[in-house]
């Protein structure tokens, strides 16, 4: 990254060597975890200038969209309607919440057992070294789990712009109404932060240009269904982890490139990985960049991962927004539904969620399901074990990784995740 | 306890012999903890006799309401509104909620971060040494924390008759909305489960002895306001737990008795501890029976439980649901406007339970708090680190304490409160 950016960064509040310790780390990982790759795409380029830039140019295009008067929000979940900020000329950004850091600091605002993602998002913030959260003219915090609810009311001692959004528990008639109360309190929010009256033709402007975005990430996981797998697993996760940083037209334009590539090779059945590679799905709790840890162990202990049924992943990004209607209220009542749709695991039940798994072992033709599960995140940890056990009646063998985000349980994991591919390979011995 | 309910714990599906132990264990916990206690009020005989019969005749008379049409409606938590199960002529009980059991058959469903409370749940339903659970025609799960909410999908497999009730997570208008539409649907389950229309006089008379029976608590409780202390924190809060459990009339007569004598014991300043003891404040996770560990080692180490900032305590029991009104539809409506005051922890923002526990401070003329966190509550060890801070700046000592139901940690546990108690003590002398 180039070294112009340094007074950005001090501009932001930045703690600059810090930041540059942070920068040298990530940058490490993203050589010896994406760079050692082989056989990627030529399209993945664009994503690994966009990693290398993820703190510098994406920033400055923000601050310069800023100064053009146009409003940055920053969120942590996939309930925050980009169509609504879109709509407003604003952009939607998520916020660093991939990696330990400052995490002793964090804990004196949060108790130890609090997952790692949201002990990240407060030790980026104490640290100062997460530009996202500095440049954000709103912070949208939003009550999914008993963790991030009830950490953002101690984050709105340590940010001046914290605007948090209900969530429902049931999908009832009574929870519907509750989403769409809040959506419409959060488009008000939005215009009166950006000025802007969002009318019918805005809406369906930010409909479409999200929902392409959409389009394109899925013709990207969508690839993923033949043997060879033409993209990994680490590639794929990366354009699921851009999708919440990069400008949505240009992301889309990328990803769609990259589509063009992956098509040719799977006609020349060019893979990644040798035919017949163990295919796994990943499904659990959202992996944030740069949360790379148990998908780069998958990957090489002789499998391939072919699909995530994650936030970062087809639960964030499947489902488009419906966009015929004509009036605000009727896009507005579109918006609701789709993400009424969401199986999150804050739901209770949440009988989409296996459904979504199984559907997905079977487009994938998946082998084997690894089920990550974050330390202390109880919504996912508690659905994993009858998710397990309904998995494994059906005999699509399953294992079950509750982790965080230090390196400490690498070789255990990796151990683990050896034996369970070298299950699967046997299971494919005739016998 | 007499040794012909063996025929009862039988038809009910127990398992005998680990009913039989658990017993004995818990009778000699009383024992320890409750009998070895000096200077008790003569009422608490009442109290003895409840727990040494609360698996035995108060089983037996729920049986004999059973077979006189009558239906037991057990729940896990202070939202659900006895007043509604009151008025169909039902009886509503706590569920066995406070020890240690079966834990290993438990961690077969649930995480094993998962907290104390929940897996007792799990753990005597699947031991099948609770007798409420099983008496019970309609258990009622309730969406209050991830941990409860979650699990609550994984017990239905495990009991035939879980019904479960919605809640908001903030206090505003759709919350609000959401909790009464809840209500009124849980009116409808109990009228269909018991044949029975409630209408306004049937629900006047709910609200009316369910209301007596907090006025009844309320009373002992305030009488704890002068020094010395009439009652032990370990009595007062054995009254509280029974408040879940035994038939509300008597009880109601039972503790207004306790009340006369204690107002006697005041008059001659009599009292269970001396005159100076330290006073604590207990805030925090609810106590179910048999939980008493950490009252006892407070009030074993010099110092007296002057309140209880908890649901099984005042968080649970003050405010009354007012019966002025005279339609079904009103009376629903104060219901509503009653437990939609409750602090728990799992509203975002809660700031009533911080006020309330600054007002008892002052009501109890308490000298310290007690924070009292189950390890993985996640609502109440997230709220507990603001509240410490709040609490500190206003000079007023607290100590936050995050256990389990294992008595692996007592000694610890007893050594930080014989200091804490030790801190209070040099605050009190002049300078």
């Amino acid at each position: 990254m180039s070294e112009n950016y340094n007074s950005m960064w001090e501009n932001l509040g930045l703690d600059l060597s810090a930041h540059d310790a942070l920068l040298e780390a990530l940058g490490k990982s993203y050589r010896d975890i994406y760079l050692a790759q082989k056989h990627r795409p030529q399209g993945m380029g664009y994503f690994d200038f966009v990693m290398s830039e993820v703190h510098g140019l994406r920033i400055k295009e923000l601050i310069d969209e800023k100064a053009a008067g146009r409003k940055v929000i920053g969120s942590f979940c996939v309930f925050v309607p980009e169509e609504i900020v879109r709509s407003a000329g604003a952009t939607l950004v998520g916020l660093c919440t991939g990696a330990d850091f400052a995490t002793d600091e964090a804990e004196n605002f949060l108790p130890r057992n609090t997952c790692s993602l949201i002990k990240s998002a407060f030790g980026f913030k104490l640290g100062k070294v997460c530009p996202y959260i500095e440049s954000a003219d709103m912070i949208v915090g939003e009550n999914t789990c008993d963790g991030k609810k009830k950490s953002y009311e101690v984050l709105n001692d340590l940010v001046p712009n914290l605007y948090v959004m209900d969530l429902p528990q049931m999908k009832s008639d009574e929870g519907r109404a509750l989403l769409k109360a809040e959506y419409l309190r959060f488009k008000e929010a939005v215009e009166k932060l950006t000025g802007i009256t969002i009318d019918a033709a805005r809406l369906k402007k930010g409909i479409e240009i999200v929902n392409n975005k959409r389009k394109a990430i899925y013709r990207l996981l969508s690839l993923r269904k033949v043997d060879p797998a033409p993209i990994s697993g680490l590639d794929a996760l990366l354009a699921n982890q851009v999708f919440f940083y990069d400008d949505p037209t240009r992301f889309t334009l990328s990803v769609n490139k990259i589509c063009d590539e992956l098509e040719q090779r799977i006609e020349k059945k060019q893979g990644v990985f040798p035919e017949n590679t163990p295919r796994i799905l990943i499904s659990g709790c959202p992996m944030a960049v740069p949360n790379w840890k148990l998908p780069w162990i998958i990957e090489t202990s002789g499998a391939v991962i072919v699909g995530e049924e994650s936030c970062v992943g087809e639960r964030g990004t499947r489902n488009l927004t419906h966009d015929s209607a004509s009036t605000v209220d009727e896009l507005m009542e579109a918006i609701v539904d789709r993400y009424f749709k969401v199986d999150c695991a804050i739901f209770t039940p949440n009988p989409d969620r296996l459904n979504h798994i199984e559907e997905m072992v079977e487009t994938y033709k998946a082998d084997g399901i690894i089920h990550y599960g974050l330390q202390f995140c109880q919504p996912y940890l508690m659905e994993s074990m009858p998710v397990e056990k309904a998995l494994e009646a059906k005999n699509i063998p399953t294992l079950r990784i509750d982790t965080d985000y230090s390196t400490e349980d690498m070789g255990q994991l990796k151990t683990r995740v050896e034996a369970f591919v070298e299950l699967i390979k046997l299971k494919h011995v005739p016998t």
